[in-house]
């Protein structure tokens, strides 16, 4: 019934048991929804070498993006496993026929594409998969603010808004990769707006990530002076997201950031005051009692979005090279 | 880091190993809202014996209870574990000191009693507690429509909202348990009725629970024409908070019972139209492709709650038995 221990996430390839190394490196991609980022690191969590690709159409971006892996591949012998950690929708299920592909996506060009056939084709070593989000927690979870814990989000507001929600150590995942930035919730009493995502109009992403300010707007967030009204609305919208967010998994620690959040520090006093006030005392925690640090930036900064693939690489190889060793 | 294989409800207590006899029965107690129910069974869930007590104020229920239980007791001296299966919210996680405790309720005189030692005091039995939603859900993974699924959610709508949300085989638990009947949902355009919740006001729980249609109709649920628009009003409160679910934990199925949905089932057309209207196609599976079998009754049906605590009890007795047989 359970697979503790097996979880979904780690999509090990059985055919690399004894081929990787503990001490090899590691390769990974970041792809976000306006950049993409490579990055060569040691199992530690060490940057060897970060390359930036833009996002575009993926018969643009993913030719650079392999050209970059091919070149380390070929400079390179000790790379031992691919962690890509990328925006979602993307079928993360390895049950699944899908497995690897990009989903539904306004993003022009991405629906169905195989990114994981795509960018592991040729490299002959294992590939790893999961949301951008789920990366970066690990990540967190392994070398940031999140060692130790267990039950913890990780949130990030940006070009569109993303949860990687760990529960038990591991990041939730049913039929498929949580998407809770496209959570339904209420509005600012006398806020019509219709919001702009192309799906739920008024979702928290259609409320609050960069785009959406944007457009509600009309300017850069850059522009807007930091005590606009916008920003108790973007941050009540963020706040409701977190209420359930925390009745779902009561997490121990929420961790915020993304480019919305890093260049609109106000945002954090706005959201702990909101999501105090809207959950109103029913549930309380020790955790919950210290705000200031229960909402909090992640511990490696703007490091968490590269190192997440690497996160996923490291628990790859890490699996697999155990695993002789538990068979002797 | 991770705690698989060791999930915080288990609850286990030590000082048992090797006095827990696979052959013995259990007892469990079920905390409702309305009424609770104590029940004696075997292992495979097979009902020996079942009693029902109203909901009142602590000090004229627990002792019933107890009488109940100690009359089993002494009764029988086979009965090998208690399982406490309670309203929420309680305490449990064991390594709080709260632990066994009934937190903050508007439910007169309960805030603070701690149930596991007034029930399990005397009897000389381990004791185990989580939710009643996730006592029910570990029911049917046991014994009923669940059996196979590590990630489903079990909702019940009754005299409060409740959800069992298991993640990878276990109850999704953090500092504590879900509350995600008390989520924030958006309204139903123009519908301004504040809601009951005494926290939340229209959280879930505040307009699609017993008392809630109550307080807004006026009249008792059975009274009200089952096409009367007010079910449309609680069906889109109940399918916005499912809508969130599906976005958290992706779950499998979602089982929806209680008494509110018993005895309204023109509700699952209403719910699973909204939920499908609301999701718009933003996520796909096979599961939610089939509407009718991934919004479903649960299979044990009312059962499913008076067996919630003998899963819980059968969980622990488990635990305890398979100890020896791993350090010999």
């Amino acid at each position: 019934m359970s697979r503790r221990g097996h979880r979904k996430w780690r999509n090990e390839s059985d055919s690399t048991v004894g081929v990787v190394m503990a001490t090899s490196i590691l390769a990974g991609v970041e792809l976000g929804g306006t950049k993409c980022v490579c990055v060569l690191a040691t199992p530690t969590g060490e940057i060897l070498a970060q390359e930036r690709v833009d996002t575009l159409a993926p018969d643009v971006t993913l030719p650079q993006i392999k050209a970059i892996l091919h070149q380390w591949f070929e400079t390179r012998r000790d790379i031992s496993a691919l962690g890509i950690a990328s925006f979602g929708p993307v079928d993360v299920d390895k049950a699944s026929p899908g497995w690897g592909k990009i989903g539904q996506t306004p993003k022009a060009g991405w629906t169905g594409v195989d990114i994981v056939q795509e960018l592991s084709a040729g490299l002959g070593v294992p590939a790893v998969l999961d949301t951008d989000v789920n990366g970066a927690a690990l990540a967190e979870m392994r070398w940031g603010a999140a060692v130790g814990l267990a039950d913890f989000a990780y949130v990030t507001i940006g070009t569109g808004v993303g949860v990687g929600l760990i529960v038990d150590g591991a990041p939730i995942c049913g039929f498929g990769h949580a998407e809770l930035g496209h959570m339904r919730i209420p509005r600012v009493a006398g806020d019509t707006w219709p919001g702009s995502c192309p799906y739920h109009g008024d979702c928290v992403e259609g409320l609050a990530a960069g785009p959406s300010i944007i457009s509600r707007s009309g300017m850069r967030a850059s522009l807007i002076a930091t005590d606009d009204p916008i920003w108790t609305l973007v941050g009540h919208a963020i706040a409701q997201m977190l209420h359930n967010i925390v009745l779902s998994a009561t997490p121990r620690r929420i961790f915020l950031g993304g480019g919305v959040i890093t260049a609109q520090p106000q945002l954090f006093p706005i959201i702990r005051r909101e999501l105090q006030a809207s959950l109103n005392g029913y549930v309380s925690s020790p955790e919950l009692d210290r705000i200031e640090e229960y909402i909090t930036p992640p511990g490696l900064g703007t490091l968490a979005g590269p190192l997440g693939p690497i996160a996923l690489a490291a628990a790859l190889a890490g699996q697999a090279t155990r695993r002789p060793a538990a068979v002797a």
